[in-house]
């Protein structure tokens, strides 16, 4: 990095002065720039396909006008909206920038440099963004696989022993997870409470709630200080450019937030229209069945082609390229020849999985067909 | 603070576990709640009175179908027409929600436990929120006077020798000053810079930037590695809601934030807002000289009270109660009587004042209605 003057450089932290630059995830957009092109298909990253509620959408034009006015900090509104919605205080829940923004606070609030957080190779990057991001350490368990298919899921056994070996202060876990979309029952999630040493938390990522069958949800004890779930509106609720992730858990473990947080850091639309679309359970409803429809049609497509696709808990579908230097052609093919985006997991052996969001249906007739004419060469 | 189970409480690390619970703010909305009832005014804020450009507004609207879908992370559109209205790269430029995320990325990146920062003895508070959570230490000289008045303004002397005495990593000055509203000169901002230690950042928060005087902001090379520069759409551009700030400095510092912040944190609609809104240059031009309007109003009431009212740069006026007593009788007065919220800054001897948000011609008079009643019995 180049001084660009002979006055002196600030002297960063010992944390942040040692990390590389590291993006956690290219955007859509980015891709747009370097190809001078728009996308066709906008599937790489499980945003909604469906939109969001049209009550969310009314909810934005009513605070328009306010929106020269902060945000209440406290999230009151919602916050209380969502306590009715889980059964659980309205102080058991914090709200942020979305699910990455929780990880990051709970990354501060746990480790110190050096600790270790532990999660499986391949699981989602902004979670070890955060961990290197304050200097911690990761321990990254192989996903398990079922026989001899590609249908990685998380294996809590493996988890817990990572925990055990490295006094982990953090274990991840998504559930439904991503980037597989595979799902442990409940019960499993449980077992590896149970079985984490005492004082480890365990970050449980339920992004993809909705779209689960009820028995990959655990049922949780409100004060319960082992564990703290994470949902968002980003995904079946249709609003990932509104950034709304709330955190559950037991309420000393959430008024920590409260210490380190950015209190006005939610805007005042977000909130007015999380508050709407929760209210919307038709809308989500829908979302869910729709999503459910072509997750079978996608499933369909991959064996058409006589691909493996995993079974899917979420509004995404990862298909078996057979070896990551296919799954990478194919990924560059559908982007670069049909302007088509999707992503494949950065790291061995998922890398040999693409990963497509569930469109809607002409989107996945598109897709259909732009993926037929890259599998004809590719 | 009581366990909730015979289960182990997750281990908070050294720093977060030896933080007060503190709130930087208590927010407006807190106040309704306590008291269950609606503000009448709402001047305690410094939001804008004269609310979001029509634009704004509009592409709001235009956006809001799109919102299932992430902000662009890069912020590429908004950072580029920054980049173009401040005569810089784009490279020197990055986004984050409100100039608060912005100073708490800024305190991570240059601090380690147990460094120092320095600030002016009340200065913003969500500065030294931030120091505080990530351990650091505060070193607060005091404000200097004009004469025997309650002028108070940053003394940039004794923040150079606070920065010497105690080898701080930062520098906080907000100029123009929050609370007081006064303004130091650029060149003394630029004096300031030349008499800090080497490899001292100078953290210049120019939130009310658009309502100063053009020589309280001083010209700096784009490649000087000793600032960094703040800004927001929250002041003049009356877009708080939607948490919009920028930092603006040498490219190798900017280039840092990327290491750590939250990437997909802002909303795609404050994006496309403050894009509209940084166009609508008519619009920013008709409220500073509204808001000069107002200032002038409050100063003429102030002194029909025969109080003095602080000079200021900012959308709001500092009047002096003569101490602190009468200060929060005032301000508990106006709030629990009148249904009107202000502040008072926290930190003697400032809390001898109090700070009213410039409001609407209507909403002026009917402060100045409110604020002669309580006069008259307090």
């Amino acid at each position: 990095m180049p001084v660009p003057s002979a006055r002196a450089m600030p002297v960063l932290s010992r944390v942040v002065g040692a990390l590389p630059a590291t993006v956690p995830f290219v955007p859509p957009e980015a891709l747009e720039r370097r190809a001078d092109r728009s996308l066709t298909l906008r599937l790489g990253a499980n945003e909604s396909a469906f939109g969001p509620s049209a009550r969310a959408i009314a909810a934005l034009a009513d605070a328009a006008p306010r929106v020269s006015w902060y945000g209440d900090p406290e999230g009151f509104e919602l916050r209380h909206a969502l306590a009715g919605h889980h059964g659980v205080a309205a102080d058991a829940i914090v709200l942020g920038s979305g699910i990455d923004e929780l990880l990051g606070l709970i990354v501060r609030a746990h480790m110190n440099p050096g600790d270790t957080a532990v999660m499986s190779a391949g699981a989602y990057p902004t979670f070890a963004y955060h961990v290197i991001g304050y200097g911690g350490v990761l321990e990254r368990p192989a996903y398990g696989t079922a026989g001899d298919t590609a249908h990685y899921h998380n294996d809590w056994q493996a988890l817990a022993d990572a925990a055990h070996r490295t006094a982990a202060r953090l274990v991840y876990l998504s559930n439904p997870d991503n980037p597989t979309g595979s799902w442990l029952d409940g019960d499993a999630v449980l077992a590896l409470l149970d079985a984490l040493p005492p004082g480890t938390l365990l970050v449980l990522d339920e992004a993809y709630a909705e779209f689960a069958p009820a028995e990959a949800l655990p049922i949780l004890a409100a004060d319960d200080p082992r564990v703290i779930r994470l949902r968002t509106f980003s995904k079946a609720h249709g609003l990932a450019g509104l950034r709304v992730g709330y955190a559950i858990g037991a309420v000393p473990l959430i008024a920590t937030f409260d210490k380190i947080r950015n209190h006005f850091g939610m805007t005042r639309l977000a909130l007015a229209a999380a508050l709407a679309s929760l209210g919307d359970v038709d809308h989500v409803a829908g979302v869910v069945e729709a999503v459910a429809a072509g997750r079978r049609e996608l499933a369909a497509l991959a064996a058409h082609h006589g691909l493996d696709a995993l079974p899917s808990a979420t509004n995404f579908v990862a298909m078996d390229l057979g070896d990551s230097t296919r799954a990478k052609a194919v990924l560059a093919a559908l982007l670069e020849r049909e302007g088509v985006f999707i992503r494949t997991p950065g790291v061995a052996p998922l890398d040999r999985l693409i990963r497509v969001t569930v469109g809607t249906p002409p989107e996945r007739t598109a897709f259909a067909e732009a993926f037929g004419r890259v599998l004809e060469t590719v």
